[in-house]
């Protein structure tokens, strides 16, 4: 398939630094599933004095498949009034067709997956090109496979990378192998590659990714700062020892037991979570234990 | 997790008879991708004329999610303006949360996908209870994993099919020792099985199951409705030769190239099928003669 | 990849009938976990007054892979002397290198596997030619991808069932579409189809499978026999029945719980099974408790 | 499932130190496909003059699945006769049944993988503990999902690294966030992690592995070296550039195409690599040709 190409210049007159940490953050939930602005209100106000380089909003782990899109205009608008004015804001979309992509104006594009036998590069590579043809924000790709079920395959990103309004990835599929390859193919477009989870976030450091957008910035957000702050200045014998103690934390809110997970340990560490909507449903007991083990066996409860 | 349970009573004076075949309905689009309500109508004629059950609208093979809710309810008040009085209509619905799927009347339920690894039995089926609580109309349980990425978990379905107001399962996977044994471990309950492909529709009614709906029904539905009354009338010997020239075409209209074959077929069968909406991809000319081939090496072209 | 052709005549002239059930026998071992040969020889003899087919040795079933080559041979002479006259044996094999496993002179061939990625239709048609055309007794092709996480594909199995000596196969995967288009592609060559497994048995038979070599058979291995007639009579809803009734035992013993479950099984119902060889583990109490529900639950115990 | 435990003194007075590359050594043929120990021992004295830390013989890339007992143990002495005296050998080995295993002296052990659906963290623990416990050279686990189907849980082998003669693992799955949890959860052990594949060998460094066996080192060992000493060294930028152009040679001499391009590769970089055992089927013409494209859009060819 045949794909747009457009002179370098562009984009570097469009430059946008997405390097950093960003918390996808969560939806807070009244007891009757109803959003709690009020709560989300509180979360933003602590998270604003951690040195994030921005937030994500309407991510996996805002439950935004749960919200519908009046709410999901919501709460983009909220987080939006209470965003500092040096903090970059990235809001998830994507729907599954290019048409109703296209209408949408946010900037961290989720492939579309329902009919994902059919979704090669191709078809995503046309996708994207026509999203980011007419959005008035840089596109930045999602590819997130444990919810799609499949990955944008590393040539169409390679491809993609090429179009002047699109900055970046999120790659939360954690192959390091690929991630240090898209960032040697891209390396003429001065393209971003974020790390989609904390458990690979130093090693996708060391491939060459600019920063991460991570479930446990919700819970460590600090920590994981800190982390990046040993990275980028080459402290890496420290920068290991604080990784290390932050990948069991992580798998356990993201693969192992998931958003209701992190919510849970955002109660934990000062933050409102609370429940998630149906039907997700709530840890069990002896999940909560996990939960706890894994943290405070790593030196963090 | 707790179900809930009441007598058999309710469901036998409800008794929705499922039996039979349907065609899950594409959707026409215009050269500009709108949907063309004409050339839907010209194939619903069509159709009416075909000994089919009913017809299912909004599955996948109705593109249904690439079509706006305003969209999905102009296609299915269509669909019932010209439905004749003795065929069932099953719309296709679902979504991700459970307070979304309440609102909706469909009866059609696919199962809620982005958070697969979390929608165990326990969560599907406190989903699925409260929608067929709430829902008017018989609910019929729908797994397809193909594009889903998960199964509705055999113990769900079972403890399912004794909520009085959920009927059925139209089940797309094709494993069929699972078909029959689901049929085995319902069978106090009147719950309906129907196979959700032609490819394994002779098979499914062997062990058990009342009928289909069958993308191929789209194209050869005299065919299928056909196959239908060979294998309850238990000629089977007639029955597999039938089945046996149908599974290529129905393969390559559904696993191997999808929507877009089927919309092509359709073409050459004299019902209006046309271009998909993007980001779907038409079909290569070689895909167009592999679609082809299958077809006539089978006697139908 | 170019293959072999030869006219029909050969084949039909050495024609094997294969239709029936087989039980893929287990190896019983002493507490120190050497091959029991007593106790397989009374297995033997209380399988001689079922009317089986014949046996199969040496497959998954009978942990081949655990046995040393002199101890493969020395089973395989201990089946074959004790086997009435009437009765077919099947003996397992297989190996990496095609070398190897055309050495080896018996029939029911197992596809290498180590390198799946690289072991696609042109390999494998390469390998079973070879094999078939070197081989002195006819040779059955061995699809099993639970163990091996690969099939044979369809294209593949269509092209070798050309081969005089290549009279069948043991398609264990289950998948009802491929074996009805299987059946249905080479019913010009007298190719036979062997389901691999109780489960599907009647669907299998349905779409033109002519028998089984089922793990169950072992344990119920009349019960299974009678189904085999029920099917080849016509007898339809009486087949119904009993298979609904296999199906959880079934897969008790093999997808769940595995050989040890089939042993254990065996135990029960009056055949010497004993422990596994290690690494294969014990049942756990629980998983003999759930093995016998999945008896009883269905009347067998 | 209970494990063997020992005090750590043992094992630190055993300390075999790991730290270095290792190329898995390809088993060249001759036209005849029997092993050509003339070209080995020429490939070996290349090998001798670069800084490996020494060798794996018997590793998947060297087709151990095709060669006989009797080939394995000639090759093995072929290696050891003419392996410098500060070299380390590995030798692959691994049996499907535990005895087997015991039965054989060498050191780097693969999993059983047949049953791999019962091949859980307890049948592994027992496995190789027995094993451990028998072995008179040091035990390396050996984890290749790729070829076996499956890998060894990442808590068998925190719970086996406490084993005094259990001294490391080949990982060969390439998940950095696991390899960084091995590290972690057995810094107590003196355990040491080797990359299985040159594409995140970089990473395996940055998040604490001690080296690699990379199946690219057969064509490319002065470069792995080099990357080897950037890493321990610190100089990451260097490291990364080096690292980034060797991924694409790595993974179509691994994944895409496997040992016949690795055996092809080896020809133009003045090794012996030929052809590969049947049923490893040659590259076609255009996997040549994107195999030296691979190569020559990196700068090596």
């Amino acid at each position: 398939c045949t794909v747009w190409t457009r002179t370098q210049s562009h984009k570097a007159a469009a430059r946008l630094d997405l390097a950093g940490i960003y918390p996808p953050i969560a939806t807070p939930f009244t007891a009757k599933e109803d959003v709690d602005f009020q709560k989300l209100e509180e979360n933003l106000q602590k998270y604003a004095k951690i040195p994030f380089k921005g937030l994500v909003v309407q991510g996996s782990n805002g439950e935004y498949p749960y919200l519908t899109e009046e709410e999901q205009v919501e709460v983009v608008r909220a987080v939006r009034r209470s965003l500092p004015a040096d903090k970059l804001l990235m809001a998830g979309s994507g729907c599954e067709s290019t048409r109703a992509t296209v209408r949408l104006t946010e900037n961290l594009v989720v492939t579309p997956c329902f009919y994902k036998a059919k979704m090669g590069s191709c078809a995503l590579i046309q996708h994207y090109t026509k999203v980011a043809d007419s959005s008035p924000v840089p596109v930045v790709l999602y590819s997130v496979p444990a919810n799609t079920g499949m990955e944008v395959p590393t040539d169409a990103v390679v491809q993609l990378a090429q179009h002047p309004n699109i900055v970046g990835l999120k790659d939360s599929g954690g192959d390091i192998t690929r991630i240090g390859l898209i960032v040697h193919k891209t390396k003429m477009q001065d393209f971003q590659v974020l790390a989609g989870s904390a458990g690979f976030l130093m090693a996708a450091y060391c491939v060459g990714a600019v920063g991460g957008v991570c479930a446990l910035a919700n819970v460590l957000g600090g920590e994981l700062c800190e982390l990046e702050r040993l990275c980028v200045s080459g402290r890496w014998e420290e920068a290991r020892v604080l990784q290390q103690r932050l990948i069991e934390p992580n798998t356990t809110v993201t693969r192992k037991l998931g958003v209701p997970a992190l919510k849970q340990a955002m109660e934990w560490f000062g933050f409102h979570g609370g429940a998630c909507r149906s039907p997700m449903q709530p840890l069990t007991e002896a999940e909560t234990q996990q939960l706890r083990q894994d943290f405070s066996s790593n030196g963090w409860l």
